[in-house]
């Protein structure tokens, strides 16, 4: 088993300026990093709460997967991550437990993190990314 | 502007005994606290994760919201919690700034939170509930 904690909650938008000014002005508070994720196709947002961060994704074109999400079920929560401080082995867990995996092995996501999703057939319909943090 | 936290993110299920079992399995926690809440037609548990829960829901019959939930979009993600100081005040900044919400007037929830739903299309699609706990 793996020790790990809540990194981040990920809601996909169509327009991050907009997500970003309301939730600023509904739930005051600003990002705190902001990223193009080229190879995940999406601009992201991470706002600061408690713990953890909200994560905001605009696909950066619409046949990217956050694109394609917001086609089929429109704007809303997208996936949940994990922080684990061994992904390699949170991986290697998953994959004796016979979870389907998106990513088979770790790639690089945004601030440099070793990141892997892991399909929403696996737990419950909820799309979940693992995270080992870079730093 | 109100000060706030991340008290949980909400994942609809069909069957909590499974999705426990599982996200034991796979992620090694159990719940802490479990609860039907009759008013909200679900039975849910809540697992730490860091400073915040993930909270399962299974609904109590088809005929719920998260039932209803279920059935149109299958299972996944379906809120996220802010917990605040002060409910009431937060509710009046919301309605301040024109925002949607499913409850104009706090309710009790589970743990005997004092809680608030917020409309999705007051936040990019997403649901969100406001928590103040009674603690």
């Amino acid at each position: 088993m793996f020790a790990y904690n809540l990194d981040h909650v990920a809601l996909a938008v169509r327009d991050l300026e907009t997500a970003l000014d309301d939730y600023d002005r509904l739930f005051g508070a600003k990002a705190m990093y902001r990223e193009v994720v080229s190879e995940q196709g999406v601009e992201e947002a991470m706002i600061a709460v408690g713990g953890s961060f909200v994560q905001l994704l605009q696909p950066l074109h619409p046949d990217t997967p956050v694109g394609r999400f917001i086609e089929s079920r429109g704007e809303g929560m997208h996936h949940i991550a994990f922080a684990v401080a061994d992904i390699d082995a949170a991986l290697a867990h998953l994959k004796a437990e016979g979870s389907r995996l998106v990513d088979e092995e770790p790639r690089v996501g945004g601030r440099g993190a070793r990141i892997a999703f892991v399909h929403p057939k696996a737990f419950a319909g909820t799309l979940v990314e693992l995270v080992e943090s870079s730093s």
